[in-house]
């Protein structure tokens, strides 16, 4: 068995020691005489492993009583719908950043629902940068700020997050959710599809201000309500057992690497080394996003050709580093270096940039 | 390591040479150097996973190209929302059957979208059968007729189908899917929740008459219309990787026990096994399900007195026969038999009956 440095951008590499303890306990779990793939929802191991998930991960963020983590279903492309449905009310308008292809995608879901405002844009100029809080001017009556607080696509990344006051702030953090420390407090609700830094496909973790969450429309589709899920503890139906519990022994593995001030320390080191490689050489590597926008998440680049960028991807697998093409939707090269790669990992990335361009220059 | 009988309801018991198969290949998956939990939802590893878990399916259940397959998330519960959303339009009514808790939540879920019609209902008999089909009058202007396969908190199942001309017929069969064979054909579309028989929590496998999907309406949360998922072949967004690839597991695990045919065959004598023993003693074991609406998945009864019932989950449990437990909403025993319950599990469980009796008559 080889494994190899993953650069893709979710689905994503998860932590060796994870996979090892999951891999090891496959067969009967805590125990039980079963596996975490056959346990009941209901049953005290999986309990344990429920709540143990979201005080680590309210342990993590520095966070208490009045903010609660919930396990839902469908990605963060079923929360762009659930947002307005639940706090978009006839009257109000939802506000909306725009800084890449998903803010856009939660813009269309919540406009099919109600009246929305765009407040700031980049799509002009190809989801270059993000807004500075200064930029962020909210329009009357409005019901909340949409934020994605880190682009996968683009390579863009929050952060100063805007101020908004009494108006709800709601983020989008699926691709940088538990990298780095934050205000949570600033935020009435944050959602994250787990596959990117903290899990396999299969949940999203929402974090919200409990109050936030009460009171929502009676008519809703139950599983959309997020009252419902508050009330149930995530248990309304069968939550995706499998993903909750590798999510909680990711966060234990995030306590265990000394936790999010860490890992900022750690992500910062990562990115630095590959944001040196690109910037060595400005006429042969061509960054996507603007420096001060830059996420440490999602290093996005082009080379002088297609033919090229194809190139490098192959020398990259050879040697490898794989899922390292960009989206299909904006081409170039994209390593993904989420909290589980390593640090050797970008150092290899870093070494062939600068071997390609000698080979190539 | 001691692996029991686990008779929970769901998630439930899986083939055991599945699980050695997934453990052995979890940090390494097909030669990737990646996990399957790593690896992206768009890499050929994949893709090549869901088109076998798809004509897997479709080769047991032998439906062509008429029928498409789809993954989705939110269990059974979303789909309830799903159904009345996609299919029930203005001046038209859903109408419903009502033979168990299931329905009766997917009957809620249409009231808020809707107009619906109960056209069975045996709540008042405590939900102790399906209807005959002749029993069914469907309404005027009626959309579809829901029904429940299969009813796993009250242990009773369709054997006949009911005939409805050309109104869409759409069922939940979340606990008896791929437990025998049936018509198809009847069905425009069928879902499963496949933490019953055919996987782990976390996904929903949709059957479905391809006509059927098209044509939806456009203001749907994306996530929710079947069009959007039948357009992309179910990969509109990142879909529970892990899930579907348990599901391919256990669907090429049926097709070598001989497919659905020789799985009926062998439900069939499990569920006799326990149903002898219940019948058997009957002025000790009260059946919960009519005669001829008895599930062959789940064995539902009553015994005198509440503490002769926990006392013989408890005889159950150091037995090593787990999860006897009823529903929390109608107590006494549930024994859960799906597909990956071994002949010898029912047959422990009908000599715990036996001796059972024998202590306590």
């Amino acid at each position: 068995m080889q494994r190899i440095y993953n650069f893709n951008a979710g689905p994503a590499t998860l932590p060796l020691p994870v996979l090892e303890e999951v891999q090891k306990e496959l067969l009967d779990f805590a125990g039980t005489g079963m596996s975490i793939l056959e346990i009941s929802h209901r049953s005290p191991a999986f309990e344990k492993v429920l709540q143990e998930a979201k005080a680590d991960i309210k342990e993590l963020l520095g966070i208490g009583e009045d903010y609660e983590v919930l396990f839902m279903a469908g990605g963060g492309s079923l929360q762009f719908s659930c947002v307005p449905l639940n706090f978009l009310a006839a009257g109000q308008v939802g506000a909306y950043s725009i800084t890449g292809s998903f803010s856009d995608k939660a813009l269309q879901e919540a406009q099919k629902v109600g009246t929305t405002a765009v407040v700031f844009s980049s799509k002009a100029q190809h989801y270059n940068r993000v807004p500075r809080p200064s930029e962020i001017k909210l329009p009357e009556q409005c019901a909340y700020l949409h934020i994605t607080g880190n682009n996968t696509i683009e390579g863009t990344e929050y952060f100063q997050y805007p101020e908004t006051g009494s108006v709800p702030l709601i983020a989008d953090m699926s691709s940088d959710i538990l990298s780095r420390p934050f205000d949570v407090q600033k935020f009435s609700l944050i959602y994250a599809g787990v596959q990117k830094n903290i899990g396999p496909a299969g949940t999203v973790v929402v974090i919200a201000k409990k109050d936030f969450l009460q009171g929502r429309p009676k008519n809703l589709p139950t599983m959309l309500n997020y009252e419902v899920m508050l009330d149930n503890d995530s248990l309304y139906n069968t939550p995706p057992v499998y993903a909750i519990y590798i999510v909680g022994k990711v966060a234990k593995w995030l306590k265990a690497q000394g936790g999010l001030a860490a890992m900022e320390k750690r992500n910062r080191a990562k990115a630095a080394l590959v944001y040196a490689a690109l910037d060595a050489h400005p006429e042969f590597y061509r960054a996507y996003a603007d420096k001060d926008s830059r996420s440490i998440m999602n290093v996005t680049f082009g080379l002088p050709t297609k033919e090229l960028e194809a190139e490098f991807v192959a020398q990259g697998k050879a040697a490898n580093l794989g899922g390292l093409k960009g989206h299909r939707s904006v081409g170039g090269i994209r390593a993904s270096i989420y909290n589980a790669m390593p640090l050797a990992g970008c150092q290899q990335l870093a070494d062939l940039m600068e071997a390609f361009w000698r080979q190539h220059k």
